[in-house]
Order: structure tokens, then C-alpha cells, then sequence
């Protein structure tokens, strides 16, 4: 029978969680409300669903080695690295170029790097139901959160009917929806049809690159044609950057009518800022999340990152993030962490080195 | 004539300044509310008073050559220091008796090295009154700071009657009083004879001498004694550990019926914490006070020092006393500096080294 290969998408930059994250060191090599980074944190979490052995890694070419030390149980040669970004769909179609060519009705469960879930277990019986629903549909299986605010920086899925009276769980898609905004996200909350993109999907290898080369042929061909290569590294280097820089959601799912949704009902975030990791973890009854070595009197509400080696001292202070590192410490109301990419772009011209 | 002599006193440890003061970098080696170290500003007010030839410090001996480098102006051999703290009547003595042996009606203007003040033309000006009255009468001059407000935690001093008409401005000293609790504070401020101690003081080296003598004999000969030792440092070495451990005020200026009274008008603080500390300045509109390689947006009333040669990076943070040093990092409530110390006192037990 054909196995399951997990997706680990880690091409991602980013500076909204600077000082911690770098040009050199993206946020899913960060250990963003927790000791172990994003990235190992996903690794553990897919792994259970078939082996490392199984799994690949698609990420920027600079960080395969940074890749490997935080995931070593993958084998180095499932460590793929992008000359440049070029958006999710030529990384999946690569991930899956390279599966099909051993295992083409494989079924590859891909995820991104550097989310959080909070529930492991809830996470991968529901990656299960959606591989069943690849497997038995030979469809494009996506999953779409449970949403549990008007949140106006998601893209929504609009559910369609259930597949069959049996199966609530999985539902056709109707449509896909841009970041809606504030009215519109509360009508998508209140009428319970839509949920948020979670950029998680699952489908058969073969499935994909034949639905991939009904939109975008040039793409799942040169895909296959590196793959295939024997020097991969040479190869990626000189086709990967003439790829279409696009999302799978427009190169794939959008335009196809072989799509099914299946809902998430486990917590989960994006992490897409200093704010929402501050949200996902309590680690005292004051509600502070206190990570490496702090020592806090009478403090509240603190998202504290330590992880420096250095001392972090807090005393009588309420609503803070603050994270510390080598040369730079951050120290940023609660609730204004987006301001951080101003604060970087400041930095890019006074002092690059810090960014 | 005689000549003025500045003597600072740069004895001081104290923990209240964690984590920039550290058992072997004390307050007055800080550059605490500016960019040059208290002891460095100390110096800088006091030479002009006379010459910085004719000024010395006396510290601790471990920290003789900090001193010097925060002084440089001052000749190597005038900077004595004491092999143990015995408190400010010891430093003063031997100070007096250095003096003394070259100049014996030189009159000491004794200063701590690490008070803020506020208007440094206004303050020698205070001091040369006080070297006056010291000449005229042969007495010992204190200054008293013209009280702001019910403060509990300074001595007060008393004023009595003025020294005749014309000279309003020298008072004698009805009596020393105790740190008061608050509502003697009040009725001391409501009265308008009370002042605070500021531990400033001016005298003739051999007036000062004489009336230890009175008192403390021993002190008084001792410290000549090792005043004319050919080798200071031995002899220093030898004895200074077995004089007695007091303050000048207790021993010299409570007994003694010769004691005049400057009133200060000049703005001073005894920067006796980091609250203290961050009422000194204003660097901009918004109330804050930035030193060091600081960046803040849209952020009220913080004190921050990043002089550690690191970035500190604030965003919309109000009423926070930060401090950045090499392996630690203080975040503080403004008002809540005072709680320092035990933060302090249980580092001292798990991480001896950062204290």
C-alpha cells in the first residue's frame, strides 16, 4: 500500500519576530513559546503519521544544514533546498515530484514550519480522516480551521455539502475567499459555513502534479524533470528560479473542482506575531509564558523569551513581550508587536547588521 | 593662603544599582542619568572650587585604578585607598591628615561621589560660601538642601539662629535629627527650619583635626600617623582596619558646638535608586531619558540605559526603568526600584556571578 509522506514547507523569512528572527534565522528556527523550535516542534508532530524516513523538508538553500540540526531524524538527502522562494506551489509540486518518482499514489500531507497546534494528537487524527478522504475521492484535501473570531488577516473556505450522510467530517469546497474584512468576517463567524485556510493540505502525489499540469504544465514538468535528476543541486540551481512564483491555493485548488475540506477542530496558529505567540501558552497562574532564564517578581501578563543565556529581570511589570538576544532586546507593549516591522525597517538603514 | 582642597569620597558598594553596579563596579563608576560616570561629574564640579591638583579621592583599594581612570586629571598619589570601609569619619580624617601635612589651614570641601546635582554654578557657589564661613569662624560647615518634599529617608538637620544680619545665609545648627517618619517629615517641611543632611561638608584640615581629637583621639593620630607614613599603602594596610567604623556626623559634628549650616539651593539628589535616577532628566517631550543605543516609538516616561554597547529596542511601553549591561537585563515598574535589592538577594544565591 502506498505510504504516507509528510511536507515540511520551511522556506519562510519574515521579520515580525526580529530580534529573535534574522536574515539568517527565520522563525521556524526559532523556539517561539516553547524550548524546541517551530520547526522541530512540526517534525515531532507529523512524524507518528509514517516515519522521518518518509519525510521531507522543502526550504531555503542557505538553511538545510540549520534544517538538519533541528530535524535530524529526516535523511539529509529529503532536506531540499530552494535557490530562491518561489511560493508554495512549485515547492509542493517539487515535494511531490520527488515522492511519485518511488511511491506515485503516496499520499504527501504538507504543512508548513512554523505553526502551532495545540492539540498533537486531535492534529494527526484529523490529517488521518483527511489522507482517507485523498485516498478514496483521489481528490485535493484541505483543512479548514474551526474559526473562533472575526479574524480579518485569514483567508477563508467556504464549505460546500457534506460528502455523503456518513461522512460530516469532510465537505465539497464552494469557494475560497480572500482576507475578508471586518463586517464580512463577522457574517462568515456567525453563519458557521466558512472557516479559516490553514495552508495544510493533503493528496496523492500522482493527483497532484495530474491536476497541477491541467493549470500550470511548464510547472509540473520541470518539477518532475529535477527530480528526476541526478545532480539535484545543480539542477534546482539552474530551473528552480524560472518557475511561476505562486500559492497553491491560486495555481491548484482554486481552479479545480476536485477539492474537499475537512475541519480542524484542534487549536491552531499561525504565529503571526510576537502577540499571538504570547496568546497560545500560559506557564504561570499570572499569566505570564516565562522561556529560558527570567526571574520575575510580581509580574503579569508576560511573554518573556530568555534564551539567550542571558538574565532577564522583570520586576512589577504588566503586559510586556520582551525577548533578549545576543547583541539586541526587544521590549514591546502587548497588542502592538505588528509595529516591530516599522521598528526593522528603521534598523535595515541605521544599523543592517542588527536585522 | 590657604587653598581649597576637593575631597571625594568614592567609597560606596551597594546593590541598589543591579545590574549595571556589581561588587566590583559600584554606583559611582555608573553613568547613572548621563553619559559620564557619577564619580567622573563629581570630579568635573568640584576642580574649578581650586585645581584638580589639589583634590583627592579616597575608595576602595581594589578600585584605585578605576578611579583614576575616571579621573585622570588627579595626581596617582592622591587617590588613597581604604583596604576596608570604616564608614566616612576614618576617610575624612585621613584625608584631612594628607592635607594637613602640606597645608594645614587648607580648607576640605568633602563631597560623595555619586549625588546628582542639578546647577553646578550654583553649587560652588554654595560651597565657596561654605569655605568662607569655614575660614572666618574656624568651624565646621555642612550644607543643608532646602527640602521638596516629607522625605523619610534622609537626616534633617535643624537650623538655628543666623550668624548675624548680614549673613543670612549661614545658619548655626541647632541640632542633627534622625530619618524622621512621615508626619514628622510634614511638620518639618511645614516648618521651614529643617533641612536635608546632604553629607557634603567644609572645614580647615587642622580645625577638622583638632575637634576629632576631642572625640576620637585615637582616630585623630592614627590617621596623622599614617598620613606621614613614608609607605602609605602598608601602612594603610596596617591600620586602617582597626579604626572605628563611623560616621562623621556621629562622631565629629553632633558633639560639636562649632558646626555651621550653608542652606543649599541648588536641585540634588543622593540618586539613591533607579526611581531616583530616572526623576533627574528628561531627555525628550515624552518624558523619557535615553542613553546608549536606544530605539523607542511612541513610548512615555522611560528611563532606559543601553550603554552596554547592545540594542535596546522600546514600543509603546509607559513608566519603565530599563537597564541593559553585557549578561543582564533589568525591566522595571517606575516606583518599584526600591525592590532591587531582593531580586538581588536571591541571585546571590542561585547566580552568584551576575551580582
Amino acid at each position: 500500500m502506498s505510504r504516507i509522506h509528510p511536507i515540511i514547507m520551511a522556506g519562510g523569512r519574515g521579520t515580525r519576530f526580529w530580534p529573535a528572527s534574522r536574515h539568517d534565522r527565520p522563525k521556524q528556527f526559532l523556539a517561539v513559546a516553547g524550548e524546541e523550535s517551530l520547526l522541530t516542534r512540526t517534525g515531532r508532530r507529523v512524524f507518528p503519521l509514517s516515519s522521518p524516513n518518509d519525510a521531507w523538508v522543502v526550504t531555503n538553500v542557505q538553511h538545510v544544514g540549520m534544517a538538519a540540526d533541528h530535524l535530524p531524524e529526516i535523511p539529509h538527502d529529503q532536506i531540499v533546498g530552494e535557490p530562491v522562494g518561489r511560493n508554495t506551489a512549485p515547492c509542493i509540486a517539487l515535494a511531490a515530484a520527488l515522492v511519485e518518482r518511488e511511491d506515485p499514489e503516496g499520499v504527501l500531507v504538507v504543512t508548513p514550519a512554523d505553526h502551532w497546534i495545540g492539540d498533537e494528537e486531535g492534529f494527526r487524527a484529523v490529517m488521518l480522516r483527511g489522507v482517507e478522504v485523498a485516498r478514496e475521492r483521489r481528490g485535493l484535501v484541505t483543512f479548514g480551521i474551526v474559526p473562533s473570531a472575526p479574524e480579518t488577516g485569514y483567508g477563508y473556505i467556504e464549505a460546500g455539502d457534506p460528502l455523503d450522510a456518513a461522512e460530516e467530517s469532510a465537505r465539497r469546497v464552494a469557494r475560497f475567499t480572500e482576507k475578508p474584512d471586518r463586517a464580512t468576517a463577522e457574517q462568515f463567524l456567525a453563519g458557521g459555513r466558512h472557516f479559516w485556510n490553514s495552508g495544510i493540505f493533503a493528496w496523492r502525489a500522482d493527483v497532484f502534479l495530474e491536476e497541477l499540469s491541467h493549470h500550470h504544465p511548464d510547472m509540473a514538468s520541470e518539477c518532475r524533470r529535477m527530480a528526476e535528476s541526478v545532480d539535484r543541486e545543480s539542477a534546482l540551481q539552474a530551473g528552480y528560479a524560472a518557475l511561476t512564483s505562486i500559492s497553491v491555493d491560486y495555481a491548484v485548488l482554486e481552479p479545480s473542482d476536485n477539492v474537499y475540506m475537512v475541519p480542524a477542530t484542534f487549536a491552531w496558529s499561525d504565529v503571526g506575531s510576537w502577540d499571538a505567540a504570547a496568546e497560545l501558552e500560559d506557564s504561570d497562574p499570572a499569566g505570564n509564558l516565562l522561556l529560558g532564564e527570567v526571574l520575575a517578581q510580581d509580574c503579569h501578563r508576560v511573554y518573556a523569551d530568555g534564551q539567550a543565556g542571558r538574565l532577564l529581570a522583570l520586576i512589577g511589570v504588566e503586559d510586556l513581550v520582551v525577548v533578549d538576544t545576543d547583541d539586541a532586546t526587544l521590549i514591546v507593549k502587548r497588542g502592538r508587536s505588528q509595529e516591530v516591522r516599522s521598528l526593522v525597517d528603521q534598523l535595515k538603514a541605521s544599523d543592517p547588521e542588527k536585522t
